[in-house]
């Protein structure tokens, strides 16, 4: 392999990755140790462990009707987005050019936002369409302010994580949403453990060094606003609509627009190369996503309409050579297109 | 860093590792855990262990004195070059352009070639500049071959690196030479560990991403001849002179012709990013070198005129990110000087 002439290195170098690695998951049945777990680390290389979780307080106990009872009379952030597309590249205006539209966020009592989305889950599918989606998704260490009540149901952290990267979590962040939200592919620079507690997500994942193929644009800022025409809250059932906002001095955001789940749309010259490796999380399953790897991340709700997760994000390491030669791979791609 | 906009990818490739990592090789003072050894190994980042070794009974017992004696009436292979060049770029022929040059190997009496190898070392310099260099540096487990009689007299494997890498050593081998040798600028694809018997060794040390600074080149493979005008070993102070055959029908060899100590010399425009990371180990250090560094090595003797090294060679993992990456900086590279 070492002398082999390639025209392009881009596609040398995507394919070479796939023949070394295949892109199937690994799975495990019980959590590595600190020393397996780092052997992943330095392969930069995801794996399940079934079943991790399953007798956390949180898998045993988070019904729609616990959590309820147990936030009563609580406020949370809640992001809202017309068609589960927070922080996703969405068309705009009557070219229906790409911007990058960030959700409404709004305060709400916990009980609201909880039946909200238990029954757009369970109601029939044409109210479903027609009604904007609600998810608790922010990603701020929420599960240890926010909803720190309920912190003593999963871990304080991973253990073999911990040990292994010499580091406490830097945010353990809670999610609730139904089938509805989905996350658009993208990529974090944390190693993230990702807990399932109720419902399934679905993860799509290809490696940092398969950025030519998801077409990285930078696109124009944006944020949905409710508008303000009525108030909210007070007449439950006459919501004021979303509109997208603009922002036209703030900064483009630099993200992928290639879907692996439509991969005719948007492509790149690389983008049939990548085969993205999937997988679903079951609640009590437990999913090691290296840090730097795009992951696009849909959902199933349990039988009473929720998905709700739990991840630890653990700071990167940048030391060593994968922080720049991950961004090397990102400026060879972009000089070719330019 | 993420958003910076460059001219050119490989500067700001081998300048923000730099940032990132620095050129200052880690001292430990004594051998890390499995574990922490996994951690360098996921950073792909050497250290030295200073006295990690010197209790071990070869850097305890290991004079010159002692190996003669101990291996006497023993045969051993030898690389003999003019000046202590075995497999280094050299001029050739009258233009000077450069070959690659194997060493001449003959079998020879451990006690002559080791006599040899001190004497060159303590007799003055006029006479060193004009004789041959010997070398026992067979890179092939000869410690568990050739010099099976000392091998009990070091660590049969290096355990963290055992019990991280979850494998055994691939190959262990032996190093016997003087000052007068010198293995030019290389990479292997091992990971390896390197401990210093007698004498010290001075290693330059460049990561795997610092491929366009070494200006590798396509040689053509050539190899030193001993003259079959007379028979050697049969009169001992007249040797047939070396050599250096043209192996005109041999695949061209990739090899760095950029040398870290004449840094002016053999330049790609990007030589002067490099910042070798430096170190020199005494008898009983070891150093991890991790796998595809580049590596160039100087020997000093011992009082007694000799330096004796031996290196644990284990299989390095071809999974993950870093070997596609490694290649994919070689392949931009070769794309950008042609």
């Amino acid at each position: 392999m070492e002398e082999t002439q390639c025209q392009d290195p881009i596609a040398e170098l995507i394919v070479t990755y796939k023949e070394l690695n295949g892109s199937t998951i690994e799975e495990l049945y019980e959590e590595p140790s600190p020393l397996e777990f780092m052997r992943y680390v330095a392969k930069n290389t995801p794996f399940v462990v079934r079943g991790a979780a399953s007798n956390w307080k949180a898998t045993k106990t988070w019904s729609a009707k616990y959590l309820e009872e147990y936030l009563r009379g609580e406020t949370v952030n809640v992001a809202v987005t017309p068609v589960g597309n927070a922080d996703a590249p969405t068309p705009q205006g009557p070219d229906g050019s790409l911007v990058f539209a960030k959700p409404w966020e709004e305060d709400q009592q916990f009980g609201e936002f909880l039946n909200y989305v238990v029954q757009q889950e369970q109601g029939d599918s044409q109210k479903q369409q027609n009604t904007e989606v609600r998810y608790a998704q922010t990603q701020n260490d929420n599960l240890r302010h926010e909803y720190a009540s309920l912190f003593n149901h999963v871990q304080q952290d991973i253990p073999f994580a911990r040990i292994a990267l010499q580091r406490d979590p830097e945010a353990i962040n809670m999610w609730i949403g139904n089938s509805r939200s989905v996350t658009a592919l993208h990529k974090d620079n944390y190693e993230n453990i990702y807990v399932q507690i109720a419902g399934r997500k679905h993860f799509a994942l290809l490696p940092p060094l398969c950025h030519p193929c998801v077409n990285e644009q930078r696109l124009k800022p944006a944020h949905y606003e409710r508008s303000s025409s009525s108030s909210s809250g007070t007449e439950e059932e006459i919501v004021p609509p979303l509109r997208l906002e603009l922002e036209n001095d703030g900064e483009t955001v630099p993200f992928a627009i290639w879907d692996p789940d439509r991969p005719a749309e948007n492509a790149t010259e690389y983008s049939h190369l990548a085969e993205p490796m999937r997988v679903t999380l079951e609640p009590g399953d437990m999913l090691y996503l290296p840090c730097m790897w795009y992951h696009k991340v849909s959902q199933s709700c349990s039988p009473e309409g929720i998905c709700v997760a739990v991840n630890y994000w653990y700071d990167m390491e940048f030391g060593g050579p994968l922080y720049p030669l991950s961004n090397f791979v990102r400026s060879v791609s972009k000089m070719n297109k330019t």
